[in-house]
């Protein structure tokens, strides 16, 4: 273990040197520069190197949705998802634009949960078996975005920010994609409803992702796990993937050393939620549309990082003068 | 006029439309949606088109270098332009990442302006003359970045916004490339020796800009003019190249329409410069390496705005349930 940590340490030197040797006083590229350094981390490598990008998109519907807490009726995740395979949704631009491969995956769309506010949303069978979904996507690419697209997610994102943040379901839930303030007060409504129901134990993150999670949420948490194993980078996108990390790291805390957190969303939620998790994002862009668009954005960002680490000349190959 | 203005409007309220008509909830790509709008506005037609992106590089060096305001010594300037021509500076490799032109442009390197601390940096016929010489640059691209390299130019920029902007001097001044704290307080004197000596008026900007500016700056300010001009959309970098906009709004403040902020600067003073151009940036990413680092990722993130204002598919074409 200590001779772990020491390796780790030569690792940070060996990187944080290279990066005061290019072209640039030291530091001046910021988070870019941590960036580089994250990546080298995460692949263990002091030549950090991001060959392939994916982005996965799970799909799923929820039972919540019959509570009318979406401004969408719940057949828009299958329409969306048709959207998604046609190549003219919003992640598919991003994707082309950014040369990210879009994985579409079909969670259950159109075979919604059950009502969490009435009864578990999924059994812990079915929850563990979209975690191993998830997982097995971890391997697609070096870094890999986590898109989403499912009715009624941000109110199953909003219990579990509330389940394991202990915030108050009037904070935890927002308008999502466009909610009405009737809308709002029903989404509130069955967040409290459900955790009187379900009364979910931090300690026990799987339960309390089955009572009030989406098969797309457990597939987004599985995509982690299997990522910290295989060091692959894994590049969160607004508040629903986010939630995802709440219950990851309630399964295993140092998965997170492999996630990146791409943007703050505009989701009213996600601030706590990004708090709560101790994450500073690298973009604020007032986006709110999930399917991983703020993710490809963050990839964009992390690959110019990692080919500036890779590809700048040093001061000594350029000549170029140190401070003095 | 009033014509115009209708014109205007009904072009905004097109673009809009179609924003609206995009799969997505209608806002729901936040600052992307703004660009799209601006990119349309700015080019006055309902698609607007990036088909090629440029990136200007002025260099050049400052008299006011010898009051040992900078970390560098001022042969940085001629290395790092030779850095430039030979691609191993950040600026080019973010510019091969994202596809952009790098336009090296020697403003006088080795061949500093005046002492401005004694007398003025440029006669008004050699800021003239810079103005010119960055205005030709303003037909290069569809869009184009605005970078820049000077030793000690971060020190004329802080003085430009204490003239324009009446903030103190110890308020503007930062510590640039990475200054100690006895160079920080000569870089405060040398402004404020400075601004006692030429007591700029902000109703002569000419006057101003060539009493304590440079002549990469006079180029920015040229490059905003002729874009305004040319309807070309130019992306502003950081502290260094947002002065130019401040000389350029005294002189003629609808060319100001044409510019986006791309990032934050951590320099110091840009915040208080930002503040003054009323200007909200897309990026806060601790960068102040200049070069047009920042620009060159407002324009990765431009790029993308405008691609999905043109690519995504629409609720009708992609047979997707509009909100209830």
């Amino acid at each position: 273990m200590l001779e772990l940590l020491l390796v780790i340490q030569m690792l940070e030197d060996e990187i944080r040197n290279r990066l005061d040797s290019l072209t640039k006083p030291p530091g001046s590229l910021g988070r870019l520069e941590e960036l580089a350094l994250r990546a080298g981390l995460i692949q263990q490598r002091a030549m950090p190197e991001i060959r392939t990008k994916a982005m996965t998109i799970f799909c799923a519907d929820h039972g919540v949705a019959e509570e009318g807490v979406s401004a969408y009726p719940a057949e828009v995740t299958r329409q969306m998802m048709a959207n998604f395979q046609a190549g003219g949704a919003a992640i598919n631009v991003l994707c082309r634009n950014f040369g990210i491969e879009p994985i579409i995956v079909d969670m259950g769309a159109g075979k919604p949960t059950r009502n969490f506010t009435r009864e578990p949303a999924m059994t812990r069978e079915e929850a563990l078996d979209a975690i191993d979904t998830g997982r097995s996507y971890s391997n697609s690419a070096d870094v890999i975005g986590a898109g989403e697209m499912g009715i009624a997610n941000s109110t199953s994102a909003a219990a579990l920010l509330c389940a394991f943040a202990g915030i108050a379901p009037e904070e935890a839930a927002g308008r999502g994609t466009g909610l009405d303030d009737a809308g709002l007060s029903r989404k509130i409504d069955a967040i409290r409803k459900a955790l009187a129901l379900h009364r979910p134990e931090t300690l026990d993150p799987i339960g309390v992702l089955a009572a009030v999670g989406g098969r797309e949420i457990a597939a987004i948490v599985g995509l982690i796990l299997g990522a910290a194993e295989r060091r692959k980078i894994v590049v969160l996108d607004g508040f629903i993937s986010c939630s995802a990390a709440l219950v990851a790291r309630a399964m295993q805390p140092e998965a997170l050393d492999c996630v990146l957190f791409a943007h703050r969303s505009a989701e009213r939620g996600h601030r706590k939620m990004l708090d709560a998790l101790k994450a500073r994002p690298l973009l604020d862009l007032d986006m709110r549309l999930g399917e991983g668009t703020g993710a490809a954005l963050g990839i964009a960002i992390l690959e110019a990082a990692v080919t500036l680490y890779r590809e700048m000349a040093t001061f000594g190959s350029a000549g170029v003068s140190k401070a003095s």
